[in-house]
């Protein structure tokens, strides 16, 4: 694979430059190559400029709006809803996130549902932001289906992922986020892309059966990881990010979608919990104890250490060069 | 393994005498021989009269209080807190669950932390509940260290399960009830009991290494489900249980316990959302459309069903005879 070096300034610039071109709006395009450009310096490449084709395709098809104005709701003091204006999702959460942040905050608890919004991004961000307010997050959002329900050859979950962050008042939150697919969607592409081969399990073929092929799979479905106990989280995830904040399931969110390419219309929920509230203000030692004693284990690592280690490093990342042509916006 | 045939009534009264002769009140046997009753009923055996020893022995060793008198506190109105008084959780869950419903009908999301409590019973009681007043819940609890998280060879998860209810109007709700751990220690307790062996990936012996022998994995240690992203939701439980809401991780739980066969003083984390309000009250047709999908696929079936249809069924029940001596109750 070749590369070609750029900065992150680059890559926001490629990004911006890009969505700007297929019709979005200063707004709604500085927004989402916001988020391009911090996958790409955390080492998320599977959410970086890998995405730029499809988001691009969907503006283009008139599918996402780039002219989005994504309005906040409070339907309860707990209870937010931010309505996406049929755009990318980044903007609503530039929008949303810092009201969230208050209500849970001040009472303890709150939600936060998006609806006709394109989610097509990472989900850490949303989480990471919150934990950085000393708030538990936890967030999901469904997809296309793509993933067959343990014990069933037909692709009816999404890839849904789920991401969990908790603060630490003097570290970098502890910030998981996860396909509950055997395996993300974009890493099968990028191994497809590469001519690699995937573990036993990641997925069946068309006909429903085992394969290790990446583009076998593409063409058939992902399995959800951990058999039945992780196809019941996928199960949830559809269930919190469709129908429990007014949107559709991955499966209802294909029938009117256009194909384009890119992310369908859906929902994603987003919850967030003061420990301060909740704990009567003993949660700090509690948890740092039990994060200190994990991380200190051979063989494990605090999930997120990883991405807050190559967001220290503030030169140029490496970009495959093909990906970039197909970008096809010059520097 | 000989049986003897009891009825509901039977094993509820075994269970309640039992508690009572170990030194429990009426509030507090009544309510957790009722949950036992109910485990049997709905064919959760490894919840039922299986754990009486259990419980008994952490009444006679006085590390569980059987006079416990659990009182709500509201921290704000969607934060409610219960301090178990170092009692069995089901009596807190009877005095509690029912002003978590009304705080999240009335304002859409609200949590529950339970303290200073020993949590013995199945999950899915709490969510069935609350999504039987047409309430999204979701609970969690952790343990005692069983589980090395993964790419370790040490314990330091407890098997904390995570349930989940999903309310339908027309049908009962969709309920999840599972331990992280790719086996329950209930199931690992019984296999081993009836010298059966469990599924590679089950658990480690003592030596950190592989095992399908349920008796070396009882004196060894449970690996979690679905690799390292079942470890990311077991630590996820942990922190939810526990420093969230005032209580300790299940590492810190073994250290004051007194190791005599019961539960851990732990904490729970309750969660509530009232659907109705967050989806603006378009969920009930997408849920149903989404779960009349789900159950219509060939090698599938809803969560939480088999346990309706055991409940069906008044009559006896068939229960080890051997237990009951070791209970050692006359019905």
């Amino acid at each position: 694979m070749t590369t070609t070096q750029l900065s992150l300034e680059e890559i926001y610039l490629i990004a911006l430059k890009a969505l700007k071109a297929a019709g979005a709006d200063e707004h709604n395009a500085s927004a989402v190559a916001d988020i391009v450009m911090k996958a790409e310096r955390d080492g998320s490449h599977s959410h970086g400029l890998f995405r730029m084709p499809g988001y691009v395709a969907s503006l283009q098809s008139g599918k996402v709006n780039g002219q989005a104005n994504p309005e906040l709701h409070v339907r309860t003091p707990v209870v937010l809803h931010c309505d996406g204006d049929l755009g990318y999702a980044p903007l609503a959460h530039q929008r949303s996130l810092g009201k969230l942040a208050k209500a849970a905050t001040s009472n303890g608890v709150a939600t936060l549902s998006i609806t006709r919004t394109h989610h097509f991004a990472a989900l850490w961000p949303e989480t990471e932001a919150l934990a950085e307010q000393g708030l538990v997050a936890i967030t999901c959002v469904s997809y296309l289906p793509n993933v067959a329900p343990f014990g069933s050859h037909e692709k009816l979950f999404g890839t849904n992922p789920i991401a969990f962050a908790w603060p630490r008042p003097n570290d970098s939150p502890v910030v998981f986020d996860m396909a509950t697919a055997a395996m993300a969607m974009g890493d099968v592409q990028i191994a497809a892309r590469d001519g690699k081969t995937v573990p036993e399990g990641t997925g069946l073929n068309a006909d429903g059966n085992e394969t290790t092929d990446a583009a076998e799979i593409i063409k058939g479905m992902l399995l959800p990881f951990g058999g039945y106990k992780g196809s019941h989280i996928a199960m949830m995830i559809e269930l919190l990010a469709g129908p429990l904040v007014g949107e559709t399931t991955s499966f209802r969110s294909q029938k009117r979608d256009s194909g384009d390419g890119g992310p369908p219309r859906g929902g994603q929920f987003i919850l967030a919990i003061n420990p301060e509230l909740l704990s009567a203000g003993n949660w700090h030692d509690e948890g740092e104890a039990f994060l200190d004693r994990l991380s200190g284990l051979d063989g494990t690592r605090l999930p997120g250490k990883r991405r807050y280690q190559n967001r220290l490093n503030l030169g140029p990342r490496e970009i495959n060069t093909e990906l970039l042509k197909k970008i096809g916006v010059a520097v």
